[in-house]
């Protein structure tokens, strides 16, 4: 069984392109290397109504998982608890749990700054403001824990915005869902890079080596123009290790680089990315 | 009238974490300059049923505006034309003036080269093959033509995914429609940056000056932590030159710079940037 997942990115800094979107590069990658499939990537606006969408939108495909980032924070602009609650018809409640967490890192940061704690005033309570039936999971680096809401066989996952979180509560809470729902397969990748081959007269040639070589995946990646052309042909395939998927791409790489030499293709670089 | 536009990407890069998508930022970016609301983003697979999916989902919201990138080239796994054409239900056929502009490109590469023309194989031909009632836009810098089709209110527009096509192409022959079609608005927008306020502090500030200066839009982007707060103050207001939109931004900025000297925070950077 193929383990499916959706990235949901919130935040109008990505839609009015101030911030490149690298936290869905990010997961996509980990999730990948992990042997789940990405199916797809959304970004939307910081507002309800949308949030709902796009939510709904993305659990009606049935993903075995969707990870939200952004929108987690205490400002009015962090939306995205509220929109889940929406989007499940699921009322919003202070989680205990949650709410300790976010006490502690108070705690914490009134210590290590020595200022006054301050009060659990309403932007920080929010964060501790979960969907019903929803289960908070702890932020290692940052303030507003992650959250977790099991929808029919979907696992939602949201995470907060600011990479470093929401990297470390991918690598501790979701990396290891995920390896475990795809049965510990892995992602192998490689990529041979050739000189003076158009990319019109590379297609015959990669439909042939897929063809020839059942599960492994190439994509030309033009770098050049058509006019100088220089060429990514990056080569991936999915297994278990056992499976020795490097063979399959060693196999279907060397019968690449032999048409591409036939066709007058000069061959560059080849390059290999362990999982 | 708010003019909106979705963004869509094509593309396993993309989904895997190879490519961060500096597209769709690109052009985000720009759309937003121009006046236009970009409302969504979506990437997708090279896959036909998911491009089918994402774009008859993206026309089903009527935005003024669908762009595409990606999956114009000569290669197998290039299907947005394919894909786009099954979305509306729509034949394939050669198009002229597609073909003379692909035509006209191989001839260049060959002269430059110095190596013979060559046939227009079925992956050349591919790249002018559009779906009916397509117009084919002139790429100024690749292969593969830019491709406008009319659905109902929506302008859908197809461009490559090697950015300097896209971008060349989005120069030339989209940022005018948009301009004309937002009415030559502009998007304003300056930030001021303060050290030592927590994000969980601002939230209430920022929403008395939003409340206070009708037609700003302030978002906080934390750059430290909560612990060591950075925090980025983003100012954004879209108008026309002749109201003067860079005074609402003023206006609005001095305020906040008030509000977090008050609470303690020290302000340590402005920052314009003109449209």
């Amino acid at each position: 069984m193929t383990v499916t997942m959706e990235i949901i990115c919130i935040g109008n800094e990505l839609l009015i392109g101030k911030v490149v979107n690298t936290n869905a590069s990010w997961m996509g990658k980990r999730a990948t290397a992990l042997g789940v499939l990405v199916r797809r990537v959304t970004e939307g606006p910081d507002e309800i109504s949308e949030i709902v969408s796009v939510v709904r939108e993305a659990i009606a495909r049935k993903p075995h998982f969707i990870v939200t980032s952004g929108g987690l924070g205490p400002t009015f602009d962090d939306m995205t608890l509220e929109g889940l609650a929406k989007a499940l018809n699921r009322g919003l409640a202070v989680d205990e749990a949650a709410l300790a967490m976010v006490k502690v890192k108070y705690k914490e940061y009134s210590k290590a700054r020595n200022i006054p704690e301050g009060e659990m005033t309403p932007p920080r309570v929010k964060m501790a403001t979960l969907p019903k039936g929803a289960q908070a999971i702890l932020n290692p680096v940052g303030t507003a824990p992650g959250v977790r809401i099991d929808v029919g066989g979907t696992v939602l996952i949201a995470l907060p915005g600011v990479p470093s979180e929401m990297e470390a509560i991918f690598e501790a809470s979701v990396a290891p869902l995920l390896r475990e729902a795809a049965g510990n397969l892995g992602f192998y990748e490689m990529s041979i890079y050739a000189d003076s081959i158009m990319e019109s007269v590379l297609a015959p040639l990669i439909d042939k080596v897929m063809h020839d070589n059942t599960g492994v995946y190439i994509k030309s990646h033009p770098k050049g123009r058509e006019n100088r052309p220089h060429m990514e042909l990056h080569l991936s395939t999915t297994g278990k290790p056992t499976e020795i998927p490097e063979e399959r791409l060693r196999k279907a790489s060397v019968e690449l680089a032999g048409l591409i030499a036939k066709a007058g293709g000069e061959l560059v670089k080849a390059e290999t990315m362990t999982p």
